[in-house]
């Protein structure tokens, strides 16, 4: 290993190359909790060139490569836990051109998505990926894992806003995908294939990125419904009546939760089971429409009581209602699962997910909440005061190889936007027939043959042929 | 080739394979001029069991196959002319499943475009992927060229639109890509990789389509500029001010045929050298806008004149001077380059492009037209009356080398729009670097490892392994 970091040192220099523990431990994790930090080094190129120097570096000597960003992953995409080098990008941070008339912006990998956001805001624009984490998470990450968030409905996935990358695969080539072009079809769509592929292909080193018109300001309803099936109906009626920006749903124990952690107000007196938060278009016809349809829920019987924001700050408010579910919820160490079914099937399945684990682990409180405009659950199991942690995680887990099966069979997803990771792995056939995984090892056999790139992660790794 | 139809026959029935003189000449070509039919049968599956059962025959026997649409297409890409089975799709014509609620319809993939067009609007809903041959043009080809059209600046390309793919691969798997998610981040996503494939990879049986909230009436304006350049101002005003739904252009050789072939009126008096047709939302606030920033390039003197469409069928009338140039230039027998740059690198192409083409061949008349706000330029070179074919397209071949070497130079496509087939295949370099087309390869290796799959048709056909 001491030589290893010596030619790092002569491709990235003294400061760019370390192995303090403080650094390895760091750097070696993500969000997710289950790994114990152990890469064996962290570099930090600052260009293209030195992360090929680096790939190439990787190939030669048969050591591993980690690539990593912001870390705020939840399913160890980005952990180090086998005496890998951590190749962080987050010294390669620039913001570069902007094409008014395209409404792009070139960006570096290392660049943190909010930095993006304002910019776009700064140009009168928008970048409208969004989620809790985007204070930290950098844009190459998000581009790995093809981040969602809250705006997925009206906007789609980072993988909408991407119109170029650069990008060095794991055989060391650099590759120009798309250059910036809205329309371009010479052949297969390199770009679409990065992204997602949580840097077991290429590494991600720098991206154009869309930027959309800056939308209105939100007007925001909260309504308590009956029961979740009641959810579908009031979803149907806004979605037939005017383009939504977002439609969420939290369950009444994380509401609870929320509220008391932040010394917040509830929305309005009444506690239902499941609430619905809708973002619209501020203006005055929306205003109207709004209160009529949620009204008319209300006389149907589908929806309890209600708000409907009166100012911006109201609005970010009954956000925060939402937003601040994953880190309140954190206290409990829950098991997450980041699922997926089709909108309409979405009534049976919670009903099915709650039954089986009622059934297996009566004292386990599941938290729902998510994207179900999406058709997207994070289904959030609570950790009882008192269990140790690994007792409740491999009870978890064979919760989830339940849970796995029974997204398979309402032909879904076992990870939305989270990506697979290592905490993935184990489910991924509920969600990817086995053709497909031996697909995805043959594609990465021909972009990364000796393997170098994140080894391990979203399938076993591929010997190298 | 008996023992082979034979048993074609076995697995489709005697009526769904013919290898008839009018069949193998109708079937063996699209709408590419060069390249003369000579497949050795036609093949009419009328499911994806079957279409697996064929390509399985395909490995077995060793021959190859030509996935075949509408066979609209203008770069060669369904061209069947060295012996191989055309296997088409269009009996396989079916529109299933529609969900309300996630505003999707599951389609196979001989539906004609424009039946899913019409399907959408009975629901109240739009599927926005326009152009002129929607009429014949199949979905499944579509797909696997990733057509865009007239309406790319607002809703993208065919990509966007596709949720989920049922596709045979070369080695004869069924895959069901994504099972029409909107969110699943489970590995390599390998429906992008499938779209704009065209046919290389494997066969697409079906597809699940979103579709999006219906438009307002269309607003139109044709405004005659005084030159390319002052096309960019304006454009960049209306961007701007609203959101665009088409941004065209043609040039004044271009208008006056269309007028004089189909007895249509100029827009107006002033004859200008280039027309810029903007679509819009129709609506008071915008015709109002939209009136205001026509004035105010008239002030600058960048528009010399226009008019702003007063009804809808004044607005269709107005898309007909672009909508008809097409089939009016065909008499001409036009030498084709469907081109990409950044926007903002338009004028400067377009001059050094003309240039080029006046130097070497100043008897050559170039007509311009194409989706200016995507950056995407149709040159269109007219054959001179009196000229041998084949002359014309050999020193229009030298005359697309310099423009593949002009494209790569300003970052740009060799093919914005149609795709590579046969005819952009010796321009392809310009686009994609040599490491690419190599990974290319290797993708074709790994879906198709026998190469029955339109051998030759994007790059040069792999050997098997």
């Amino acid at each position: 290993m001491s030589s290893t970091l010596r030619q790092l040192r002569q491709i990235l220099g003294e400061a760019a190359v370390r192995s303090d523990a403080t650094s390895l431990s760091v750097y070696g994790v993500d969000r997710s909790t289950q790994w114990a930090a152990a890469p064996s080094a962290v570099v930090w190129p600052d260009s293209t060139e030195q992360v090929q120097a680096v790939v190439r570096l990787a190939n030669q000597l048969g050591f591993a490569l980690v690539p990593s960003g912001g870390r705020t992953g939840l399913s160890g995409g980005a952990v180090a836990n086998a005496g890998e080098v951590v190749l962080s990008l987050e010294r390669m941070n620039s913001i570069g051109a902007f094409d008014p008339i395209e409404q792009t912006v070139q960006v570096q990998a290392g660049v943190v998505t909010q930095r993006i956001q304002e910019f776009a805001r700064a140009q009168g624009l928008y970048y409208p990926v969004d989620f809790a984490a985007v204070g930290s998470s950098q844009i190459g990450g998000n581009i790995a894992t093809n981040a969602g968030g809250i705006k997925v409905i009206r906007y789609g996935m980072t993988r909408d806003w991407v119109r170029g990358l650069s990008v060095v695969t794991g055989a060391g080539e650099i590759l120009q995908l798309n250059g910036g072009l809205l329309k371009n079809n010479t052949g297969y769509d390199f770009r679409h294939l990065m992204i997602g592929s949580e840097g077991t292909l290429g590494v991600i080193c720098g991206a154009t990125l869309g930027l959309a018109r800056a939308p209105r300001d939100p007007l925001v309803l909260v309504l308590g419904v009956r029961d979740f099936a009641a959810l579908m109906p009031v979803l149907m009626a806004f979605k037939a009546a005017m383009p939504l920006r977002a439609f969420e749903c939290f369950s009444e124990n994380g509401l609870a939760r929320v509220v008391a952690a932040h010394a917040l107000s509830r929305p309005f007196a009444h506690i239902s089971p499941y609430y619905a938060l809708i973002e619209l278009d501020e203006g005055p016809e929306v205003v109207d429409a709004a209160v009529a349809l949620f009204e008319a829920s209300l006389a149907r019987g589908e929806v309890e009581d209600g708000v409907v924001s009166q100012s911006l700050s109201e609005a970010q408010n009954l956000w925060k209602l939402r937003e601040y579910l994953s880190d309140t919820l954190a206290r409990w160490t829950p098991y997450k699962n980041d699922l997926a079914v089709a909108v309409s099937r979405l009534p049976a399945f919670i009903d099915e997910a709650e039954r089986l684990v009622a059934a297996r682990y009566p004292d386990f409180e599941v938290v729902w909440y998510g994207h179900i405009g999406d058709g997207n659950l994070h289904l959030n199991i609570l950790k009882p005061d008192g269990m140790e942690a690994t007792t409740f995680v491999s009870h978890c887990a064979a919760v989830s190889q339940e849970l796995g099966a029974l997204v398979q069979a309402h032909g879904g997803s076992i990870s939305a936007e989270h990506g697979v990771g290592l905490l993935k792995k184990p489910y991924l056939h509920y969600s990817r027939s086995l053709a497909e995984i031996e697909l995805m090892r043959g594609l990465k056999r021909v972009f990364d043959p000796r393997g170098v790139l994140n080894p391990g992660k979203i399938f076993a790794n591929v010997t190298p042929p």
